[in-house]
């Protein structure tokens, strides 16, 4: 049997619970083929580290690729060395609603894992409906996996710099095992959490700013659904942050030239709103901005899924009041920076469960700045954040549109171009007609490429054509898309259809020729009569 | 001068208002090119009658059509003889957020008028946020016209069939007429307002059920920016209800048998939650259904948008408790057996404003089961609710986003397939891809047809496509959607992109088809390489 070590016991405040200690390899009959399993963790941190290990190592020992397979929910993406590792192994079956990794994206787009992704405020409430367990007789996930940084007298369950959809995991699993972390700080004070109550019982969440809590700071729980706790002994496996380039930070300072235009019009106060900021380099060079330079806003507050290295940065300037995000997912020297200054930061910051932290119902009332990198915008402003040629999943959706259709201001920044294998712009991200759409000209106000600012507010779809592809397209391919918009136009007001005007058979013509000829530079619009 | 009638003194509790009686001819001046003009009104009820016919005699009168040109923006739509004749006579500039009328939609499809739909729940928060506006030095709306059943002591607006975005035009208006109808009867006591605050001072929606009241029964007003009042003296124009037919009957069928699964798995309570219901005749043959036949559920609540006939008859059966809406469009009839049973009906309906019927945030917490019908389907659960062939506009996106998108349930009904010119079927409902998207892959949870129901809750986009051909699509067109999903399938899978395979070159073909021939069919797929 396992022995408790002191690290364990400083951390576990319930002592019936060290009576459940139990190894990784212990609890591997607890997991038989085709079990429903939930882990905590999102974006890559908070995650399960030696139960999942020990089950892949498990089935690499005894040859169990594709015959142990499981359905396994994450609140969004789990560490690399885990989930991707478990995708090498075939060991997934199903999947949702996100996930990063080569290995997973390759057995999703080869077949082999049925994944879908979903918004990450709905999935643990359609998962609390029972929609993803409908075809078990109980119902109930069979396993929750769930690391924790250390466990209340009560019970309960202090997460660590993740939330995610771990409450609505624990409510829906019929058995608990907590991984407890003794190799990173306890979180304990950071969280504020609530439990998902069903209709016609469920009540507004009374939060009216950043700040506000409304929960408890540990997930509670029911001690006897709790089958074994193990001792987990190294931290979440996360990766340096993308640097800002010219082009993020061409991005980046459109966007305050724009912030600053609405303060000056009384549409923004001073302070701006609670801003929400996706994950990646032009994310980090906007919130890098918005403290540096001739930006200078004071008294931020920051609304968001994830917290990256630049919010550390944001705060360090002193302009940053207070920020709160269902996840910390710093790198290596971000986290060494936090735990460093802990006495520091922890005041101005709250985790919650993604539930809330992506809530439209909040979202909308705080009248969050919300900012996204999709894959490809039209120049009608329909978006495509997951699939490429609008078939090849890359990581699902996230919480775009979680944050995209509430927020205030419903902002996309991309790149106007990116690289092909044979042409340095060979991919422009102002296309025709996106090839997947998950954000629709009813959702977005702005569009943002170190080209320029499209403001589409109050714009007809015509009107917003021609200002997308002035402002924000790359010059190679500005006339290709005037040329194309020209040629619709023309074509659909004789047909009396010229509300938004599509050269509908034609319409991935770029996207084709990117396909075949390595480049999305057409030569011409021959459209079909 | 106007005299005062006395039906319009009863009406008018605000004996300083009656000093500014005019006649609508009187107010022309007010209204000079180029300005921008709210009005009140949603789904063809409550709307202003007098002044906009008289603006419309004016120009007819003195030869002004494409001189006099407005900026028109209304809850929904409006009269036809008032904003489809406006649209006839050239006079409007621009429009949102939805219209409905033959006029308007062959101006805006002709490219004269510059029209775009927005979520009806968001347009009024937008227009408070000064977006329509912008270009405007005062950033207001010139001149409110709204019309009112009665006015209060306070001088507030007591409206009639709808609420819609009247508070927040009046919020945003710098002048405001209101036009007292006493041709219906007062609708006092029906309404439950609430205006519209800016963040960061916005405050939670504390409704938990549909009868809940959290507001005033009239729409307060500064009685100072009231520049006049005026008769009007007709009843709202409405249409008789398309009636039920053997598809819809069919489909209404599915959708009970499937609310019957869902309440004996524990899924939804037996009472269900409260229901979303949209326009039309199928809509129709779902209310008609839940109360009838084997059906049979008790105690049910309504929280939608628009209420038609058929709640009429769900009240009349004892079965329905409570209905909330932000509009009532009965038909003549309808409004006669409305009128008749005044003291029955009344303690069991509640008009809100759009803002509050159609947000995000009570329709999650209430979880609404939400029911809309589209133009199109596809085969992986998105669906098309505005633009034919991508480009000509229907009516607009309206609330189907609203509701579809943070509903529990959330449903697409639609027939198989329709007629076109020379084939009964000549155009299926059911497409590969969805020539224009509103609504997501990730929104939807079950598609019905009179063929059947397809619940794609927790089902990857191909495990999808293959439940909705099968149970959805239309016989004729069942192999030919099986041979699209097929073939695209077993050419992306072979190039890695087979999360959610498309032929992407050619999955408009059936499109294409019914332009140049008159129907879907095609012989076979011909997939480029």
């Amino acid at each position: 049997m396992a022995q408790a070590s002191a690290a364990l016991r400083a951390r576990v405040r319930r002592p019936s619970y060290l009576s459940k200690l139990a190894t990784a390899d212990d609890l591997i009959p607890l997991f038989p083929h085709g079990s429903y399993i939930g882990w905590s963790g999102f974006t890559g941190v908070g995650y399960p580290k030696k139960i999942p290990t020990a089950l892949a190592d498990h089935v690499e020992a005894n040859n169990l690729q594709g015959k142990l397979k499981y359905n396994l929910f994450v609140g969004a993406s789990s560490g690399a060395e885990t989930e991707n590792r478990w995708a090498k192994l075939d060991m997934i079956e199903r999947r949702a609603p996100h996930q990063v990794g080569k290995e997973i994206a390759k057995g999703i787009n080869e077949g082999r894992i049925n994944f879908f992704d979903k918004h990450l405020s709905m999935f643990p409430v359609d998962l609390m409906y029972g929609y993803y367990t409908k075809h078990k007789e109980n119902g109930k996930l069979d396993v929750a996996i769930v690391e924790a940084t250390a466990i209340t007298e009560d019970g309960g369950i202090i997460c660590g710099a993740s939330v995610g959809a771990s409450p609505e995991i624990i409510q829906m699993a019929e058995k608990i095992i907590i991984e407890v972390n003794t190799a990173t700080p306890s979180f304990e004070g950071l969280h504020d959490i609530t439990m998902t109550d069903l209709p016609p019982r469920r009540k507004p969440y009374l939060i009216m700013s950043p700040e506000d809590r409304i929960g408890t700071p540990h997930i509670p729980i029911d001690p006897e659904r709790v089958v074994a706790i193990v001792e987990s002994d190294y931290p979440d496996q996360t990766q340096p942050n993308a640097p800002a380039d010219d082009s993020s930070r061409a991005i980046a300072g459109h966007l305050i030239e724009f912030l600053k235009h609405e303060v000056n019009h009384g549409r923004l106060p001073p302070n701006l709103l609670p801003i929400q900021s996706g994950i990646g380099n032009i994310a980090n060079a906007v919130i890098g901005g918005l403290s540096g330079g001739h930006a200078n806003f004071k008294n931020l507050k920051v609304w968001t899924e994830v917290l990256q290295d630049s919010f550390l940065d944001l705060f360090d300037s002193g302009n940053l009041d207070f920020a709160t995000a269902t996840s910390i997912r710093f790198s290596p020297d971000g986290f060494h920076r936090f735990y460093e200054k802990w006495e520091e930061y922890a005041p101005k910051l709250l985790l919650r469960s993604q539930q809330v932290s992506n809530n439209p119902e909040i979202i909308r009332r705080l009248g969050v700045i919300g900012m996204n990198t999709p894959v490809e915008v039209d120049i009608y402003a329909h978006a495509n954040s997951t699939c490429v040629y609008g078939s090849r999943m890359l990581n699902g959706l996230g919480g775009s549109a979680d944050f995209l259709r509430s927020s205030k201001y419903s902002i996309m920044h991309t790149p106007s171009a990116r690289p092909s294998k044979t042409d340095p712009t060979g991919v422009s991200c102002i296309v025709p007609m996106c090839t997947h759409v998950d954000h629709t000209e009813h959702d977005l106000d702005v569009i943002v490429t170190e080209q320029g600012l499209a403001d589409v507010r109050g714009m007809s779809p015509k009107e917003r054509a021609r200002e997308i592809i002035k402002q924000c397209s790359h010059p190679d391919y500005r006339p290709i898309l005037q040329d194309y918009f020209e040629t619709a136009e023309r074509i659909c007001l004789k047909r009396g259809w010229g509300h938004e005007p599509h050269l509908l058979w034609n319409a991935f013509d770029m996207h084709k020729n990117l396909f075949e000829n390595g480049t999305m530079k057409i030569d011409k619009w021959s459209p079909s009569p």
